[in-house]
């Protein structure tokens, strides 16, 4: 299946969405703007399956199509332990040919929208978005200098998570990355096996017998509290030599902030 | 233990920090801090250990001591499928009775301080704040009306998790909780086996090579975005029918807002 031809993920036992299907969505573009747009997703494996304990970090994930392959895969970038891949491959080199079956892991993205205050605790809730990835991983393995790997692959998943902090980075930070950069950087590329997207935004429901009930409605606020992700005032490193925050960086936290406040439905608080 | 006395975790195989140990935390106050001031956590578990595949979903999570309990525990709360029980106890009724093991579970909470840019991509960061613990889970069994269970307990969690959403609104809202609601709630209860947090709050850190090269420091802005996440001012829902605002909840607004902002060390733009 290329990146043109399927628009949505298939349902497998995994992804399928079984309780409040109406806010299950399957779609490619939901469920990769939700990763893309969180600033870091978690990510869960299971570091020895003879001990069948799960594991969730923080880490970084961007989804994007390196130029060739057939379909857009997640790039995650965060501390990865050797442990990660030994238990795939009996030895502790990390699984990386082809030859590997790479390690069973699932992503979560999750963005809170609003906290929803009903007239009962029960009914409590969040407007969300979240999504859920379930893939194979692999590490690029950048192999040695004298017989490199992955290179332009590598040099592809470390613009992609740059960029993805702020738009154009890369291209205004100090590039190519030299050699002991990428050797010791480790990315993850995850081959998406399925994947769905939950959306929760009605907002404040509450259930009839609350709604007719006098006592309770003349007591108690509804409504919601728009949770919103702005970026602050841009702050100089000591060491920075550069005048003024330039505009790709300045635009940046102005756009970003602007869509924040309309995504949440709700202006900011003048505090 | 008990909460009095334990001041930190036990580090384990499955909690200790061996990349940045310098950023490594086991005290009690910073873990449970970043857990219960993080509006939702990532929880991982095995649905099938036949196929062991993990699975993460977001769900609330607060840590709290039910009265009588001599260590505190994460109190977990979010759609929890029947089949996160069933592999332990091969039968379909949830894993709920002392005799039951529980499921492991890993909770993460992470809050992003700062986007860090720095010169190069490769030293590209974030200031953050994440916890990890590693835990078992029970389902606390409402039982039935005839033969009811957990009633306290699941009363308790339901308070903790609605004052984790804005302090106060349990006895602002319509509480108790009805033997129908009480019924349909489901709390997971996570006994805490070990438990870490990692803090990198250093801001941009670059290599001397590129501080000492005026090609790079002449073009390259580096400094931190603050990432700051605001409460937005409340919005009524169709069926509210009280005229203003309580003060409990306007309140809590203004001193999240003032916190966060303090807390990122930057001041919100003036979008």
């Amino acid at each position: 299946m290329s990146s043109e031809e399927v628009q949505t993920y298939l349902k497998s036992a995994d992804s399928a969405i079984n309780r409040h299907k109406e806010r299950a969505h399957y779609d490619v573009e939901t469920i990769h703007s939700i990763i893309s747009t969180t600033p870091v997703a978690h990510v869960s494996f299971i570091p020895d399956p003879s001990n069948p304990k799960p594991v969730v970090l923080p880490m970084i994930a961007r989804v994007g199509t390196f130029p060739g392959d057939a379909e857009p895969a997640v790039y995650i970038h965060g501390y990865v332990s050797a442990r990660l891949f030994r238990p795939q491959t009996g030895r502790s080199e990390p699984a990386t040919r082809d030859s590997d079956e790479g390690l069973p892991v699932c992503i979560a993205a999750t963005k809170i929208d609003n906290l929803v205050l009903a007239l009962t605790p029960f009914n409590h809730s969040y407007d969300y978005r979240s999504a859920v990835v379930h893939g194979t991983a692999t590490l690029l393995d950048p192999g040695t200098r004298d017989d490199p790997m992955n290179r332009d692959e590598i040099i592809y998943a470390m613009r992609l998570i740059t960029d993805g902090i702020v738009p154009g980075r890369w291209e205004n930070s100090r590039v190519p990355p030299d050699e002991g950069e990428i050797a010791s950087t480790r990315i993850l590329k995850v081959r998406i096996d399925s994947a769905s997207a939950k959306i929760r935004a009605k907002g404040v429901s509450d259930d009839a017998k609350d709604l007719n009930d006098e006592k309770t409605t003349g007591r108690v606020w509804t409504g919601v509290i728009p949770y919103v992700e702005v970026l602050g005032e841009p702050r100089p490193a000591e060491s920075n030599k550069i005048a003024h925050v330039p505009e790709y960086i300045s635009g940046y936290v102005r756009e970003h902030n602007e869509k924040a406040q309309v995504t949440s439905k709700g202006g900011l608080t003048s505090t």
